[in-house]
């Protein structure tokens, strides 16, 4: 196992292969594996890229990784695909858009499948960004489907997170505002050529400047539109309208993008505005977000580690428990407390 | 404690209005009470309600409330608010509209709100469940925002589920159509007035067809829309159109329902479609189903309170762990090894 761990930090593509789907399958050693890993100094910019479905996330990341490879970085894509036997095909269709990079010996793309539950999904990918940075990745980009919760909770791995929206599109982005506001360090309004992508600028800033709002616990204001009248600025002038990236204050306002993936347009702009995050992450307060969500991802695995121990070991005595439900003789409260006993006393 | 578990079991409204503070604050004694309350055999028919947000369920769950006050049935409606700051505004809207019934003595409405962990959204949904089959509501309608996996669950506390879509809105159902068709009883294509109403029907169709033919294992077909040509039938005929309702293998295919729930249109035919699925659960494949549902609740809220009582019991633990990695010292997987090992030490 030591010996697969020297040949993925000499940077072999093929030890790279095998260590993430060892990783993957949580198969015997992986924990090994990933202590050895862990004692290499991370040195990959992550970037998370995450937003609603059909938004063109795939397009955007194949256009990011173009960008970056002209650069000569050597770069990872994680792709967290569902489980879904249903969107299985679409998702593959958007991996094949990916193809021209398969031949790139220097972009390595990995696909991870959520497992039933979705915490273990932050792990899987957390442990594959960490076989990358090994690799030698400069750049590894984690791509999710979604802006719930547990989608948004993968993109704690990463340094910077670009939440990807398309005008009109917003069901989803009402549902979980409080959720997409925490992670999001820049917003991409992709297929902007396409009508209703101003309206879309100006509702994600009335969003942003009332979760501001909110932060600086002045939350007493009424909600939401009052900051309409900033629109045009933002919109064309990018991220360096004086209203968004760095703050006086050392916060970080994310910049809204307006990005055409699939006509390559505002890619550099993205980029430039990802890279200035980049930046801000190393000041006081970006250092301190990265702590917390450090921190935040620690006790994640272990909620991961520890429910994974007990639902093996007590497996025959949950079934067990389940039954005397059923028949009445037992109670859920009562029998949960049984198997916590149980899971101790091993 | 006893003394207000006889009284909430008597139907004293002041006493349930308590015991179910009590059981959502997870208060001290809130264990105790739901084990009293858990020696009663539950007898209410639970219907789940969830959608994608704006699909109107809150106007529907009102309707559907009417409906079965007019029999003068007992009805409980527990609505699962996101804790989100910013949607409690228009989620606090809708209640209002529900205001009619709060005069009702019959009608017990309660909100409880998420918390940082999904998870535990199910187990207070159970909880205040339990509280008011027990206060002897014959009907508890559970209404939860969105259909991504964790608001799925929550509607495992129902015998009966209502996924509630619009005509048009479809990305998010897109996003999880394998969860969505793990739970939906019942589709109501609600504000059907709309332009788009039977195309969504087709496609909800076209769904069905396809979970079916892959939970017959004959998923090698091409997915999708060879199906749509059954369209007419299903759309105008109800749920008794012979594709849908109980099937002559046993099985359930969900029935989908048009609705005006905002006029009142099709609410009777949506209350036939769930009675109906009431008389399917006691057949041995509902019953089947029924027991599933209540094993992987067991797991969930054995879950809940195995990782509650290592966050509490741990929690100076995890800041030293955290600063362990930090420093470079440890890495999370040993932290974590760290942790499990006092955790089960105590």
């Amino acid at each position: 196992m030591h010996d697969l761990a020297r040949r993925v930090i000499e940077g072999d593509l093929r030890a790279a292969a095998r260590a993430m789907r060892l990783v993957d399958d949580r198969a015997r050693g992986h924990v090994e594996l990933l202590k050895e890993l862990w004692k290499r100094p991370a040195r990959a910019f992550v970037v998370g890229v995450t937003g609603t479905p059909g938004a063109g996330k795939s397009t955007l990341v194949d256009k990011l990784v173009s960008s970056w490879r002209k650069d000569d970085a050597k770069v990872g894509v994680v792709a967290v695909d569902p489980t879904s036997p249903f969107t299985g095909g679409s998702i593959l269709g958007d991996r094949i858009r990916m193809q021209r990079h398969f031949l790139d010996e220097k972009v390595f793309i990995r696909s991870i499948a959520t497992r039933g539950a979705m915490g273990g999904l932050s792990r899987s990918a957390g442990d594959v960004v960490r076989v990358m940075d090994a690799w030698g990745c400069d750049v590894i980009l984690v791509e999710t489907v979604g802006v719930g919760q547990d989608e948004l909770e993968v993109t704690k791995v990463a340094h910077t997170t670009v939440v990807v929206v398309t005008p009109g599109g917003g069901d989803e982005i009402q549902a979980n505002k409080a959720g997409i506001l925490e992670v999001a360090d820049v917003f991409a309004v992709n297929k902007a050529d396409r009508e209703g992508a101003d309206a879309q600028v100006r509702h994600l800033e009335g969003m942003i400047a009332l979760g501001n709002e909110i932060a600086r616990g002045l939350a007493a204001k009424p909600a939401g539109h009052s900051h309409a009248s900033h629109a045009s600025h933002v919109a064309h002038a990018g991220f360096l309208s004086g209203q968004a990236g760095a703050q006086a204050d050392g916060g970080w306002t994310p910049p809204i993008l307006k990005t055409v993936a699939a006509k390559n347009e505002g890619i550099a702009e993205l980029r430039a505005a990802v890279e200035q995050h980049r930046q801000w992450i190393t000041s006081e307060l970006g250092l301190a977000r990265q702590r917390r969500h450090a921190n935040e991802r620690l006790i994640a695995l272990f909620r991961d580690i520890l429910t994974e121990a007990a639902m093996t070991e007590l497996a025959p005595d949950m079934a067990t428990a389940a039954q005397a439900v059923e028949a009445g003789a037992s109670d859920p409260y009562t029998a949960c407390e049984g198997l916590l006993d149980k899971f101790r006393a091993r």
